[in-house]
């Protein structure tokens, strides 16, 4: 059910918006717990698959920004995938530190207090 | 560590972009895996917090699309959280069948072949 592609193929399938941009979901492959939400260029996109260090375009301020450059809360990439359209990603990754610049674990720590029976 | 709002809370939260949209990572429940990635827009995520009908806003047809309602493959909402900017969503989903369009359990079915030891 999984096709495996080489890291330039997997480049070349990549939908890249018109800005140069594709999302990224982190998602924490020890748990399947999702990190994060943030963006890359290609060439940001080789960077990672070809060193392992998950790497990122911070559309804010409009640079390459290697996730933990300042923070030391690096990233290192495990499996890589692209979904059906190619215009989203999913690294899975091994996640130093908390993931979110507020200092929690993750940047989904708010959530809807719903009905269990809706 | 985790914030509980209201849905009107939580609605009031959102980000939504220039278009009115707003990303959302659907990821199974169960097992944490990540099976689709689309867009809501105010009035869908109202729907699917009220009623736990998962329903996004199309941007390829330009309309409101329940999922799966032609396919059948549903998607029952059981948790709803928002990031830390509050411009992304992720829900947390009961699906029936597949969830992606092609046939596959989820759209997330090709991965680069890196090395392990990246």
């Amino acid at each position: 059910m999984t096709d495996v592609l080489s890291p330039a193929q997997f480049v070349s399938e990549v939908a890249f918006n018109a800005d140069g941009l594709v999302p990224v979901i982190a998602q924490r492959v020890q748990t399947g717990e999702i990190l994060m939400f943030a963006w890359m260029t290609k060439e940001t996109l080789e960077h990672t698959l070809q060193t392992g260090e998950v790497t990122y375009f911070s559309r804010s301020r409009s640079r390459v920004w290697r996730k933990g450059e300042e923070s030391g809360h690096t990233q290192r990439l495990v499996e890589a995938w692209i979904d059906c359209d190619g215009d989203v990603l999913l690294m899975k990754v091994d996640q130093i530190g908390p993931a979110c610049h507020t200092g929690a674990p993750t940047c989904f720590f708010r959530r809807a207090g719903i009905k269990p029976d809706v």
